[in-house]
């Protein structure tokens, strides 16, 4: 095990009506709250005007900036910033998924920053202040909610940024909220939870066997109840069960004491950012290609995965068995399926190196990258 | 699953050489402390001086109070209440096991109360101002340092009292510093932290299948590292994750979402009063006792637990070989090898039971309790 520092710090609000306490949750860090969102989708089911509500109970100002799209963009993020400083905001509120969540915490690093905010994911200076944030999350994936990660989409760059800083003060997760979300969206944040273990469960780090089998645990809950959920996507447990997944997922504690990989996350990020595909569908055909890739790295580590997650006896037939959920679920597991071809494959591929390698697992150079680029084919 | 709140909140500073960073961690919360120990081991080993060395490089005054005994008393509490008020101390270090913390944190709850600190633990009155607890831990059991409760022993009674304020602020975790502890000590440990995950997994909330897999999995890997500790005590590996282990175990990860229980511990409490046993060993005669009693309540979720933690086909194989694990590794698991026979048991069920009942997943009437001492016989 490596030596860590942990801590947990956004505060969970889990069940039914928890939507209900975001009036008095925000109230503990804020007066003026921006209120960020996607599309109209949080007015027809209702949850916009709950929240609307609760603020008012609460006595909280508020002033809205809707329009965030998956993959969230650098404009927005600024617009954001700049009603921010006019208006006077203390508090972000982010209703939504990832990306809701994602542009929130973009736009609380760079109030109070005096230049552009994409130095933060370009040049990664360090964050000094930042206005605090609260979500109420109705898109089980990203984990964005009670992660201290960010990922901005400008142009054809799509690049992540990290501090504890930005981590939510709370998260508000009611799984009922999730009910409506499509079959193909629900599954797509079920790969994405799923990528995030993977990138912490393939590692160099000797003698991890408790974060080992946590992070088995928490993807065979996840193969398991992922089935479930499109089965009855009505099913208010087995919707808890992935939403609660989707934040232990990613949250960092089944990384503690690990190297982490994080290849398969940015050489999908280069796909999101060139064809503006779903996060999600593009890791369900990068994580096995990549897998395929680095697997005789370490085969015992994949042979434990194939055992302990699909009660498979070899690597391959491991990584068959994650493509074949992907598959069963309803994703794509190949780049033609998502009308991706050969054209940008190496440019993605240099584009993804960034500096002399990618991830840690194994240290991909701009030919591995292109090389698992052409296994997703 | 239940609705929940969650947050982990304690600071967790984990590895080789951590305890040289407790002068910092300190110096974020206060000024003048009160350097809270049990005996002179800390001085043996050489970690009285690192601490002193660190708390001095960081300009922080500390005045001491040792003695603390397992099973902590009321009358060093108030000993350190007092000591807190005239030297107007602002932050308690605790440096030891689950009993210098509990300790600790019962003085933290008394320094700003103007009656008796046993208030708390007899009329569970609530705290409303206490001082900051910090740690550094040397005995991987109680699961103190991050947990949100503290037990303490006056007389023939002892009594818990549970509030996030007095969780402490970080904790200092260097699997080293438990090198040198015996090896009935370790497995008192860790008889303790698998009862900590017992109380949560039998629970009658139903659908809780991530939590479930985690505490299976938790255990699991205690029980497979306990045997590799005990062969190889100077293993920092093995020492890790039985370190790591049992911070997860009682931290509330593993209890999110469900009913817990908690009768076998109180169970035990009345032993440890009465008999001043230590209370992992208490423990270990008293969970299978429990187990016997109960599993018929729901032999489903007994099934699955002899089948995912040992592999065994029944409920009764299950509660066997957690058994014969306990002895394996060296504890007593009947009363009688610890000295006690009938003569108080009666006594003790009446004590325990407190109120109408005890536990949750089957209420239990002292006529129960004393079924359970009975079956530890």
């Amino acid at each position: 095990m490596e030596n860590f520092t942990y801590s947990w710090k956004t505060e969970i609000i889990f069940g039914k009506g928890a939507e209900s306490r975001v009036g008095d949750e925000t109230k503990k860090y804020g007066k003026k709250v921006l209120l960020h969102y996607g599309k109209e989708s949080i007015k027809k089911s209702g949850l916009y005007d709950k929240i609307v509500a609760s603020l008012k109970d609460a006595g909280i100002e508020f002033i809205e900036l809707a329009g965030v799209v998956p993959n969230p963009r650098i404009e927005l993020v600024r617009e954001g910033i700049e009603i921010c400083r006019k208006e006077n905001i203390d508090f972000i509120l982010a209703v939504g998924g990832g990306s809701v969540i994602d542009s929130a915490k973009a736009i609380s690093l760079g109030v109070h920053y005096g230049e552009d905010v994409w130095d933060f994911f370009e040049k990664k200076i360090p964050a000094k202040k930042v206005l605090p944030v609260g979500v109420v999350l109705t898109i089980p994936a990203a984990g964005s909610e009670a992660s201290y990660a960010t990922v901005i989409t400008n142009g054809n760059e799509k690049l992540s940024y990290y501090t504890k800083l930005i981590k939510p003060r709370f998260a508000i997760m009611n799984p009922e909220l999730t009910m409506t979300l499509p079959n193909f969206q629900t599954a797509c944040g079920i790969a994405d939870m799923i990528a995030h273990i993977v990138e912490r469960y393939f590692t160099n780090t000797q003698n991890v066997d408790l974060t080992d089998k946590l992070c088995e645990a928490t993807i065979r809950s996840i193969v398991k109840n992922a089935k479930l959920v499109l089965e009855q996507p009505n099913n208010y447990d087995y919707r808890g069960e992935i939403m609660w997944a989707s934040t232990v997922a990613h949250q960092g504690f089944l990384g503690a004491g690990r190297e982490e990989d994080w290849a398969s996350h940015k050489i999908e990020h280069e796909l999101s950012a060139y064809y503006n595909i779903t996060h999600g569908a593009g890791l369900a055909t990068i994580v096995p290609a990549w897998m395929k890739h680095v697997y005789k790295h370490d085969e015992k580590r994949f042979e434990q995965f194939a055992k302990e997650v699909f009660g498979k006896d070899s690597a391959l037939e491991g990584i068959t068995a994650l493509e074949h959920f992907f598959k069963e679920i309803g994703l794509p597991t190949r780049l033609n399926e998502l009308n991706i071809g050969e054209e940008k494959l190496e440019l993605m591929a240099n584009a993804a190196v960034r500096g002399d390698h990618l991830g840690n697992f194994v240290k991909l150079k701009s030919e591995d990258i292109l090389e698992i680029y052409k296994l997703a084919l």
